[in-house]
This record gives C-alpha cells, sequence and structure tokens, in this order.
C-alpha cells in the first residue's frame, strides 16, 4: 500500500503547533461516534473536546467513554466551549443550519455528505461561505482520501491510458437498512460516484440516465439493482452498477477505459486460500472494512487543515453539485426519462 | 483448462466410421484457409476433399500445400466431388444462394456469421431448411466453444449465482481494417454478444439502444467506442462496450450480476513476469489467438455432428435472430433512439 | 491461450499424406485408452488399427467401440499388422523389451515414462537406437507440450528475465492410489519436475537432496510432503515441493528466478466467481483436467513426426537423464543424505 | 484492507488519559526521523518531547521542524527531561547499554532490531527486564503490525488450512546499500522471517540450513541469492528465498503449506493498467512502501501499552530467540553445513 499515493492526496503541515486541535462532534450517531473513536484513538494532533446529541445514552456513553463534555444542543455547546473546528454528523436535513452556525463563527467545518437536502439549501451555504471569502467547508467524500481510488485517479492523470472516453463503476452493498427506498441509491449511494467521476475526469455531468432491470428477489419492494448512465460535458460516458442487496458483499470498482489503454481498480484482498477444490479471497463485508482507513486519512487531512488554517478536501461546491446531479438522477428515475442536467457556473473561491 | 467443460458443450460420436468426414470449403480467404489449415492439422476424422474460390492463386496454394481439388464454381464443386459437408465461408452477400444450393442436395454446413445479409434474406434459408424437416446448419458462432465462456455459462445455469439480473460485456479489438465503419461494430463484432446472450440467459432481446461517446482520437473517423444497451424479455439488462480500437490488444470478458452472486470471466493470460517494478501478464494480441482453440472445437464439433448426421452448434435460427437484433442496433445508432426489438415466433424445428 | 506457442513447439509437417497414419497401442490400462481415445476423437491425419492388453475385456471394449483389431501379444501384434508406429502404455519393466521390438522394426515409439525401470536397462535402449543412426522414440513427458509451461520457458529463453538463479517448483494431488509408496513421489511424479527443470534450464543436475518434514496426517503412511533440493551444473537451486495428498485440488506451479526480475505459471482458472463473502476460481481436480491439452498436443506432435519421418520430443537420452536423477533423489530419500550425481556423457544423436 | 484485522492484533486502551504520551527518541537517523514523523502526524495520544543524536545537522533540522528539545547523550536526555516511554533506534551495538539505562528508570522502550548485537548481550538485556517483574520492551518487528500478514496468520490459527507442514517465504529487495555484506542477509534481514515463522507457528527453530546457488551478476561480491531452510520443533520446514538484488522492487511473500489446504500472501497492488500488450499492476518499490502503514500501527501499539502500563507487542524475549537463531544460520552460511539449533528456555515473564 503506497504512503506515497496518500500523501499526494493530503496535505500536511510539516510543523505542527504544539497544542492539539479541540473538535467538537454534532450527532452521535454511528458516522458521529466512529468519528470520535478515529479522532481519539487515530489521528494525530487533534482532541475531541465537546459533543452534542440529543440522546442522553448516547451522550453519556462518549463522556464516560473519552471524557468528553456533551451537550444536548449545537448553540449551546458553540457558544459554551472553545473549539478550532466542528464536524457535523447530524441528519441531513439539520445540516444547513448548523454549517451556517459555525460559518458565523468563523470556525472550520467537516460536514458528512449530503451537504443539504436541496440544491436551494446548498446555495444557502455557497453565499455564506463566499461572503467570508476563504474556504472553511470539508464535505465528507472520504473515497478521495482512499489509496486504491487515489492511485487509480493519479494514474488516470499522469496520461498513462490517453484520453478517457468510457468509465465502468460499480457499487455493491450486501444488504440495506429496511428504510432505503429506491431513491436513496440515487440520492445517497450515488452521490459517491458522483463525486469520484468530477474528481476522476476533472469534468462536469451534463445528463443522467437511471435505467432499472428486473429487481433482484432478495428485494422486491425496491428497483435494485439499477444502471445509471452519465454524460460528461466532454464527452465521456459513465455507466454505474448500482446494486445496495448484492448479499455476498461490498464492492466498490471502477474501470476507465482510454484512448491508449485502461486502469482499473485492483480485485481481491486478503489471503489467497486454496481448500476443497477453489482457491478464494475475501470480499469486504461492508464500507466501514473497505474505506476504514480513508476515513483516518480523511479527518486527518481535515485536521491538518484546521491546523494550518488551509482547507483543502473536497468543498461545499463539490457537494452542492454533486446533489445537483444526483437530484437529475432522482428525477429521471421517476420519469423514465434521460435527464440533462445544466452546468452550474462556479464561484471563483472554489475555482 | 478443464476439458469437462468442452466435452459437455460438444457432444462426440462415442464409435467413428472408419472413413473420415468429406469436407468440401466454400471461399478461401482468411477465415476459410483457416478452417482447412485447422481440419487438416487438428480435427480427428476428416478430410478437406474440395475448395473454392474465383482467386486462382489462392487456390494453387492449397492445391499445391493440401493436394485439394479446387473450382472456380461452388455448383460445380458440389456437382462434380462427392463431399460429406460444406463449409460457407466466402463473403455474407453470397451466403443465401450457397446455403440453399446445399441444403437442396441435403447436405450439412457449417455457414460463417452473418447468415444472410438480411432478415428477409435468412428467412429463406429458415423455410428452406423446415422444408427439409431437420437441421442441416450450423452458424459459426465460435464462442459457443470457448472453455473460458462455456464454463461461465455453466455457472450460471447451474444457478451458482441465482437469477441474472445484469451483464457487463467488454469487446475490445486492437484496431481495424481501413474499410471498417461505424456500422460494423454493430453488424459484425456486435453480433458475438448478441448470440453469447441468448446463450447465456436463454432468453430474447427486446430492444437496443447505442450510445456513443467523445470517439477515440485514433479513429476519428468513426464511433468508436460505443455502449450498447440490450434488454431481455424477463427483463435482464445487459451493457456491452464495443471498443475496435482499443489499441493494447484483444479482450473479450462477460460478467453476470445475479441475486446471489456474481460471476466473471477471468483475468491475465500467460506467465506472471515481475520486471521493472511491475507484474504483467500479456493480453491476447487478437481474435485468433484468443479464439484459436475455440474454432478448432466448432470444426470438432461439426464433423461430428455430419458424422452421426446430428447437427446441435448454434442454429440457423440464431443466425436469423442475432441479424434481427444487429439490425435493430444499427438503427438505433443511425436515430440516436433505443430502438423495440420484436420477438420472433420461433418454428418448432428449433425449439 | 496461445496457439502461437504451440506451435513453436510442435513442427506441424505441412503437407499431409492422404493416407492417414496407423498407430498401434501396446497396453489398454487408464493411460492406453486415453490414449486410443484421444487419437480417435481429438488428433488429425491418425487411425488406432491395432492394439494388444492381456485383459480380454478391456480389449473387447475397445473393438467394440472404435473397430480396432486386438491381440493378446505385442509380437503377433507388430507381426501380423502392418503399423507406421507404436505407443507404449505398459507397465514399465515390459518397456524395454517393447521398445527394442519396434526398433528391429524401425518403427517409430511414443513410450510412457518411466523409459525403463533402471539405468542399466534404459541404456540397452539408448544403444539400439544409436545402432539405428536416427531418433525413433518419444518419451512421454507431456509437460513439454502445455501451452502455460511452453510459454513460461519461452519467457526465461528469450532473456525477459535475465540469468536464472532460482527456481521454486510446486506439485500437488489430491491423493493418490492406495498402492502408493513413499518413493514414487520420486521414481515417478517428480520425473515431471526433473524433465521441466532441464528444458527450461538447458542445464544437467548434479546433486539431489529430499527433505522431509512432518508428514500430512491425511496418509501417515508415506512421507508426504516431501522438499526436494536440485543443483545444476551451472550452478542454479531449484526446490520441488512435492505433496501428493494436497486434498483440495491439483496445481503444478513454477516460479524462475532471475538476475532481471522473475516469472512464474499464472494463477487461477476458470470463471471468479463472488458469492458468500468471497471471490473464488477452480482449481483444477487433477492431472487429467490440467494436462489434457498436453496430452493431445504431445500425441499430435508424435504423428506428426512420424509422418514426416523426424521424431523430434522428448527423447530417449532424456528418460534415461530422467531417471537417473530420480535414482539419486530416492537414494537421498533413503539415506537422509545429499547424493552428487554425475553427468552423463550425451551421446552424438541427441546433441 | 481489514481493520477489523488490525484491531485484534492492537489492543487498544478503551478510554485515554488526556495527556499525551511523552515519548523520547534515541537516534536520529532514518529510522529515528521516520518515528518522530510518523509520531508527529500520524499517531494519536503521543508527543515527542526529546530526542538525541550525536548529529548536530539532524539535531536541529528536529527542533526546527517539529519543536523537539534535543541532547547529544542520552543519559543527560533521560535525566533531564521528564519522558514516558523511549524509542531506540540508535546503531545496534549500543542498544544494551541504552534499554538497561531505561529498565533502571522503570520506562518502556520500544527497540529497534537487533536488540543486542550478541546473544550473550541479549541476555543482559532479559535479565534486566525478568528482575523488574513485567514487560518494559517491545522489540521493532513491524511485520506482525501488517493488516496482509496478520490476516494470513489468522487464517492458519483459525484452523482454516488444517495443520501447517511447510512454508514458501520470499523476500526480495530491489538493491543494497554498498556496506552491505553477504552475512547481512542473514543477520539482518532474515531475522524479519524468522520472527514471522516463530509468529505464524507457534513453534521454534531447532535447525538452519542456507544454501548459496550462482551468484547474481548484479552483485558479484556477494552470495545472492540464498535459500535459507528453517526447521522446526514440530517438524515443519520452511524454506525461506532471501535475494537482495532483485532490482525489479521490494517483495515479501509467504504460503504455507496445510493439511487441508494452503494459505498464502495476495499479488500485486495498485491499480490494474491494461496497455500495450499487458495486463500490469506495480510492484512495490523499497521496504517503506510495502510496510510503511505497519510502522504506523506498531507506534500506535506501543504508544496504546505506555499509555495503559501493558506492553504487548514483540517481546525482548522475541529479540533473543531470533538473534539466535540468525547466529545460526550465519555460521551455517559459513561452515556450508546444517546448523542444530538448541531451543532456548523461556523465562516465565514471556510465557
Amino acid at each position: 500500500m503506497s504512503h506515497v499515493t496518500a500523501t499526494r492526496q493530503v496535505p500536511v503541515a510539516s510543523q505542527r503547533e504544539s497544542d492539539p486541535v479541540r473538535v467538537a462532534v454534532i450527532g452521535l450517531g454511528r458516522m458521529g461516534s466512529d468519528h470520535v473513536e478515529r479522532i481519539v484513538n487515530d489521528v494525530a494532533g487533534a482532541a475531541v473536546v465537546a459533543a452534542c446529541d440529543p440522546d442522553e445514552g448516547s451522550r453519556q456513553r462518549h463522556e464516560r467513554r473519552f471524557g468528553i463534555t456533551t451537550f444536548t444542543d449545537p448553540e449551546a455547546m458553540l457558544d459554551g466551549c472553545p473549539v478550532d473546528g466542528v464536524i457535523i454528523a447530524s441528519p441531513g436535513h439539520l445540516h444547513v443550519a448548523q454549517v451556517l452556525s459555525c460559518l458565523e463563527r468563523d470556525l472550520p467545518v467537516l460536514c458528512e455528505k449530503p451537504l443539504a437536502p436541496s440544491v436551494a439549501d446548498g446555495r444557502q451555504i455557497i453565499e455564506a461561505e463566499v461572503a467570508r471569502g476563504r474556504r472553511l467547508i470539508q464535505v465528507g467524500f472520504m473515497r478521495r482520501f482512499d489509496d486504491h481510488l487515489a492511485e487509480l485517479v493519479a494514474t488516470v492523470h499522469a496520461d498513462e491510458i490517453g484520453v478517457p472516453l468510457l468509465v465502468h463503476c460499480v457499487h455493491r452493498n450486501p444488504s440495506v437498512r429496511p428504510t432505503y427506498v429506491s431513491e436513496n441509491s440515487l440520492d445517497d449511494s450515488l452521490t459517491h460516484e458522483i463525486d469520484q467521476l468530477r474528481w476522476l475526469l476533472n469534468d462536469e455531468i451534463v445528463a443522467v440516465n437511471v435505467l432499472v432491470p428486473t429487481s433482484t428477489p432478495k428485494a422486491p419492494h425496491l428497483a435494485d439493482p439499477k444502471l445509471i448512465l452519465l454524460e460528461t460535458a466532454s464527452g465521456v460516458l459513465a455507466d454505474v452498477e448500482m446494486y445496495v442487496n448484492a448479499t455476498y458483499g461490498y464492492e466498490v470498482r471502477c474501470e476507465v477505459v482510454g484512448s491508449e489503454g485502461t486502469a482499473s481498480t485492483h480485485i481481491g484482498e486478503g489471503p489467497m486460500v486454496r481448500r476443497s477444490g477453489q482457491v478464494h479471497q475475501r470480499v469486504d463485508a461492508n464500507w466501514g472494512q473497505r474505506f476504514g482507513a480513508s476515513y483516518r486519512r480523511e479527518l486527518a487531512a481535515w485536521v491538518a487543515g484546521v491546523g494550518s488554517g488551509r482547507i483543502t478536501g473536497p468543498s461545499a461546491w463539490d457537494g452542492l453539485v454533486t446533489s445537483h446531479v444526483a437530484a437529475a438522477a432522482v428525477e429521471s428515475y421517476r420519469t423514465g426519462q434521460r435527464v440533462p442536467v445544466d452546468v452550474l457556473e462556479t464561484p471563483a473561491l472554489y475555482q
């Protein structure tokens, strides 16, 4: 595994202040408490000093286990506790108010995706950040910090396969929560591929078409799998298999087809075991196993950015554009039509 | 490599007459002369006794090298020379007349694809064969005799991955002849995937949609690559990347995505060489290298069928339906629209 | 799979007499009857016209199934039936007399390994062949006709990895017959690796050392596995894992370590199946599955050699030297010592 | 990549004191300064507060870059600066005195390998640690913290392949420093495999035999490669290819052969690139690239152990036994003989 690659991705402060970065966390659900645990155990130069969540049990567990001061109300926390940066891992519909509240205090934010429930809401955040004149927000597209994907992207950017023409993506989950609806594979799961394609191709998506074959008998209430076609401004065509009840494991794959060759993510993890007529390798069980190291690097990069005053990860604009394309995907799914996507003009702050 | 698999595919006569099957070949271009050489050197129980071609040099080479009696005219050959079966490897627009001529003589035929230049022409052949009341024609879809694909199909048919939902195919050539036009990747190259999908899924294709991204700078006069979407009657969706100027080599891949797992063709051929910072394997250089063994098995199966009086390989009906779907693909390419394909009623002879 | 490679290996007559090569088979046990079936079904230009075996049932089956005239006595067969070449697949202790009998009649022979039960016996054969002044014998080292190994050897011979320094070999069987004794992994199984190393390295073996770890509980009566160290005249060191109760399948692997890189046989056969948390490929079940195509090419090459009057496959000398080294391996196993092997002077006929 | 696996390996304090672990580093050469940088940038809950090195430039760089107080003399540093743990990365012959000095102060130590230049020296350390009645020393065998190897070991320990019988190891470096002598591949490089085998097999090595084939022309002054045979008390036989001028890259591989199957490290890193007739993946360039993440986890585990007062990584005893076996390997290399290794009685502290 290449640390070199990760280093290219994540600018790290070459000098570190002796005082750790003080982090507050809004939301102690699964994602928020995972972030707390990673910062405490795996990220250098940071300390979680405060957290808030409406659930008392969750607050008490974090107080007891990590010695964190907890609150029920984010505003009370931000007023009552001096911090250097805020991680927002609350439900998506609360993001806008919480992000704006941090921006008002000039506090750097790591906001889980989606940045906002609608493009209009996202616009408010963009305007507020632009008004402050510098980047304060990083959005939680952790794939940009994945060694495997970063090396694939670097291979393409280094022109090893010529001009990209087609991209084939696969995104499979073993299963999903009972409350997952068909649109979630577009407005939630697919956002990772949308951001990944923009990162990979340095290009904007101009049309989306969602195709729905026969659904798996494992989830007859869902349209699953789907095949999503994404077209870019320069004419690249990407197809994404989104399959959230694949049963056998979690897999994210990508092959970029260029004018001089192709590059694809590698295959197989763990020991090669020969037994009973087969040679096998395990497949990752879930996204936590697949992307655990990426979350750590995402947090480390953000902490370094907070420390140095320079946030460089995926931006609020990346979050907004992704939501914009995802909304078109949902429309395509509902109408059964290919939906053109207008390219939003990028504010100067994000160019 | 599994011979077991091949044996499943190719019913072989358990007893063999002492006299070899006498074969005539119509057309001594590349494909025809390859077939002659394979029968002479690699197929048991057969002898090429006659061949015809308008080109004198080609005729003389085959007379000299293999002691074959040659003719300029197929009719003269069939009238003048007792044979047990005929291989037709002439240009496609000549197939109808030549196949009909063989059927009139009750001679088994191995006809290279396409069976006929149009569906209407193909109908004549079907009617003639149906009128004779038994199968005499095998069409040259040699992939059905490929060990790798046969084992993939057997895996799916054995229900190892549950119900098929999606199929991803890749078909890449390093380059194509100067006379190749954009439609040829649909009416020629794609026919292999059409037949392969029908074989794999036991299902008929009901719609086709040809998508065209930016073309490769290697062949600016062509729409290359293409992404072709094929929908089946039972709701399976297949995407086929057709890319005939991929430069790096020849590759045919297939992944079938099912309700319990997926199955895909393997990756990499030849020794694994570690050198200069890489581990690499070769990619096949061309279809002859990839499918050489499949052609041999195709011929062996046909020869066995001629010997036993029972032709079982891909049928004239498979050839007709494939042309029918390919014609819809060409229409989709020309109109830019998804084209529904009506399912033809299968005559009893082919059920 | 590369046919090109096979073609390099197997010189094929560019012209073929119209009459097929008439083959007699001595011994209709498993190997002999497999050879009969392959020639009848899979080898062009040959016919099995006679066979002999002491077992009446076996004779009758072959008469009935393939129309072959059978005999109980090899001499009677050779006297009574005109043939062009003889395949010897009888028990090893009968080989010397049978080979000599064929040589007296100037008949080309394909003799299964071992050529002779002892080096002294083998010397008689060599002297007889040398006395006739030309090669008439091919020994059944079918690995030389395996596409995968041939391509590995070609890679090394093409100097892609520099000077060979080490070779790692693995030879695993799922299980062995009840009568198999510990020495058989040396005087039988290992002969394939001995011949393979001489072919690969163009070098002679000068010492052998057999190491015996704890045996598998699957076969407590055997010394299994073994690790055999073979040293060559030019100083290459080869280690061979010989493990005949590996349970999981049949595998033959080889990695050649050179001064500029390494080359090794590829890994994994058949479709890649993702299911239940794993991605797996099958392993071959037995040597018939692994080397079926190699046997076919071996026979085709020998038939072509009989037809053209020029036998070029592994020679009687290769058979003799292999037995010579295998005898040293048995001595090493029995004494627990490294055993030097004197290099035999190669007669001019085999240089 | 499995974080689960790492977690199994590295017991992490579930609660963390608010004050970071204060670390002193002895030796600011490549290894020492890499450790400093990893602690500062990548390890949670630790701070490098002091370092010592005879080289002024190196001291100044670390003061300037990381704000670390530096010293020329380890004793002065330990006397003058309150610390919680010490990393020793000085030249090997200085280890004994420095480790003993730390033990006298009851300070936990992470000591780079070799623990001591001789077994006799190592005994002094063992006696001092035993006298203190608890483990204070972790030795720098970072492979125990490698995800890939840990998962391989876990597979074997979980009895997935039955009883281990043979182990095949490969250890290749692209090249070595000019001062590297033939013995270094045994007393330095091989120590990693010795420790790895003891970890993997829970077994002691009882004999070693070093075999030397022709050396690579790339390093005619060295005996390179070597094949080292290691026998364990329970009869497992391990062969280790040690090749330090392999030119093409850095590779560490291991296949364990058991009574029910085999398990081996996976093959290939980074994207699969198809180009120019090949599909290739990169090979790691050096041990830093291969084991960067392992060093981080090693440090994190040691820091956690210092924090919790419980050191659990590879012990001083592991370091001593490894040196003991390595000394036998050097003797075998020099004498050309197999050298028996007596099994040292493990003190109670390390059982």
